[in-house]
């Protein structure tokens, strides 16, 4: 990677992020693209920062030395003592999932739980003995990486078939995934193909009050969560799903077994501690009927306080640059916070006024945002995905940018890190 | 699960082991199968426990935030700094693989890597549009868990043919998994089927002193290693391979940030550490050339002490029970200790003189041992795998139920742990 491609990304090192605004140098970064492409969440880092003292974890030496960490009869495993009893508890806490009579396994990430669950679904409609694979559909503008990942992974049961609007499978089982709110338009979702044969797992990753209001407990039979979007703790690739089916349930914990022996034991000791810690925060202070100040949020008021200014931030840009179109999301009733607000989404879904490609607009004012077409369908290029839980330094930088006249300069392409090269050549 | 089909297995809960004789009421235990099925390695635990206060690690709230953790450009974003480094380091100071201009990728232990090889190798050879997938093999009798990974992902680009004896393409690509030293019989593993088109994975989890005389570093095109059975911290979930070819590097990166974006950092924090603690010891404590007292000893001395006192243990018991045959293995030098030894297998492989059911044998003497037959070739039935690396207790009992005459009492089957059963049922 030369010097002339950085990125002015405020990326943690060592589990330290340089989050403060005397860590840029905004004159000698003029001349580089402004990479607000992936989805980092470390809006949460001064949340986190905070309580380092109140939440930390300390592993000794002798701690997991063992594959089985839990001998309760209604537990894997490898789940941590304490691990689902957390996920539980905080999904009672915000009220947005039933987890009682469901069943909770771990992942590496929702990600490696997402492909688990496309082998055993599919596992339950075929045989594997003819050659027609399960399609898996999703409508599009959706999350590139389910995609990605299942194209990768090249299953003898399955096979992406990408938007649901051009699939026309007229029988046979397939596989939709909603994912509410979605990535990346920010949009509640609902099952778009209807038909017998269909089997739904819903991605509920940006579901938490911060993002867009707590309207119940979803209920669905497969739901999708993970600490990335939630907590920020993208690091930790810790994921659940819970379902209802107990085959299901089975089928996805021998997978584990089988597949990678569980997942890591600090992980989930780590997620424990966090969720536990979220909790705790809201047993010991009432979730308030009014925004509290700054010096007393709990990490739901940091992150609603945060992301409804940046929001408000964005609006303001969008309508001063005049370039795009963003979409206009209604104001529900969020039960967590008792009172009604507007979605924050953790990215802005921008369409360009003139129908042009949006993301080389982007460039025209030094910003890299992902490119509409990447979320899979060619009618989205005249849109652009740009995060909104990336550093405040980053957000910054954005919005004055995206306030600024455009740029003649050319700059070179930011490094895609899906095309990640060991040695920066 | 019933309670008359518990095992007496020392099984850690929340990160602490039983692990004293007190513990074990062995009047009690007397009408249970003693499992010795599973490789779970606590036999670690005193080790570790008696440096807990040296060696923990410390993780707050606002660690690990960010998918990108690295900003290294020689280095893949996931791998927490330092990871990497450690490993390098502590295979220069056991000399057991060479790391110098090699890629080194982390994992979801290395039985996700494993998938991960299969398929960046698998793609090196064919575009997957025709039906031919590519033959994985191993010379029985192998880890039952490479075949029940392949077998039950069902990919479209490769498959489990099992037994390098029965595979009999001659011609086309295939890869080959060679374990050395092999899990279950502790043998030094070479290739065996030796054409054109072979691809070779080396997985070398048990290639470490306490184990085998280190006869020098292996230089293998790719190298698989676990935290698993070197460390005894399975429940990381952390293992790494090595491997020399760029593309390949590549390639598997690009895996598993498609798949799963990296691995657990907390986890690779603690590997790293631990990696580190252990190089450290043999830096302020020479490697010494006779072995030290308990008091003095560093990871490999106990593990050596450990695994060779329970090895004459074995080698006494087998004798006296006359039942079984052991296999006999070439002391060798070991140029880490400095000195000949012969190897302690992490696993006793035994077969019945009389050719009969070797885990039918074991029943009489109410041990449960895996069956032979779990290792790839029904020609291993008369054989069986025994643990040898669990906790005192555990060992102690396998002892003395060897040593003794047989039982007439029919005791039910140990559940399986493949056959995880969530309710029990």
């Amino acid at each position: 990677m030369e010097q002339s491609k950085e990125t002015i990304n405020s990326i943690p090192i060592n589990g330290k992020v340089s989050n403060c605004d005397e860590n840029i140098d905004h004159n000698s970064t003029d001349d580089v693209l402004l990479d607000v492409d992936i989805g980092d969440p470390i809006m949460y880092y001064p949340y986190w920062k905070s309580v380092d003292e109140e939440c930390s974890v300390t592993i000794k030496a002798s701690a997991f030395l063992s594959y089985f960490v839990n001998l309760n009869k209604d537990e894997f495993f490898y789940h941590v003592p304490g691990f689902t009893d957390a996920i539980r508890r905080i999904h009672r806490v915000v009220g947005n999932a039933v987890t009682e009579g469901r069943y909770i396994i771990a992942g590496t990430g929702s990600s490696q739980l997402f492909n688990y669950l496309l082998l055993a679904l599919s596992n339950t409609v075929t045989s594997g003995t003819t050659n027609k694979r399960v399609p898996v559909v999703c409508a599009a503008p959706y999350y590139g990486l389910f995609a990605a990942s299942v194209e990768t992974e090249k299953s003898s049961m399955y096979e992406w078939r990408g938007d649901t609007r051009t699939f026309d499978d007229k029988e046979g089982p397939y596989i939709e995934v909603v994912t509410s709110p979605n990535n990346p338009d920010g949009l509640w979702r609902k099952p778009m193909v209807n038909r017998e044969g269909g089997m739904l797992i819903h991605d509920l990753a940006y579901y938490w009050p911060q993002y867009v209001p707590i309207t119940g407990p979803a209920d669905y039979d497969i739901m999708l969560f993970t600490m990335s979007k939630f907590t920020g703790h993208a690091g930790s690739r810790i994921g659940w799903v819970i379902v209802k089916d107990k085959e299901l349930a089975s089928a996805l914990m021998n997978q584990s077994f089988l597949r990678t022996i569980g997942c890591c034991q600090e992980g989930q000791l780590r997620a424990k501690t966090i969720l536990n810690f979220i909790a705790d925060s809201y047993e010991k202070t009432p979730i308030p009927k009014v925004m509290p100040t700054t010096t007393t949020e709990n990490l739901f008021e940091f992150g609603y306080r945060v992301m409804s200014d940046r929001w408000e931030m964005m609006k303001a840009a969008v309508k001063q640059n005049n370039l795009f179109n963003l979409l206009e999301y209604p104001d529900q009733h969020c039960n967590f916070f008792g009172k009604f607000h507007l979605p924050n989404p953790a990215f802005a879904w921008l369409e360009s006024k003139t129908g042009e490609d949006a993301s080389e607009l982007m460039r025209e004012h030094k910003i890299q945002a992902r490119k509409g077409a990447m979320f899979g369908s060619s009618l989205h290029t005249k849109c652009v995905r740009i995060t909104m839980v990336g550093s405040d330094d980053q957000f910054r930088l954005l919005i004055q940018r995206l306030s600024s006249p455009p740029s003649s300069v050319h700059l070179d392409e930011v490094p895609s890190i899906s095309k990640v090269d060991i040695n920066g050549n």
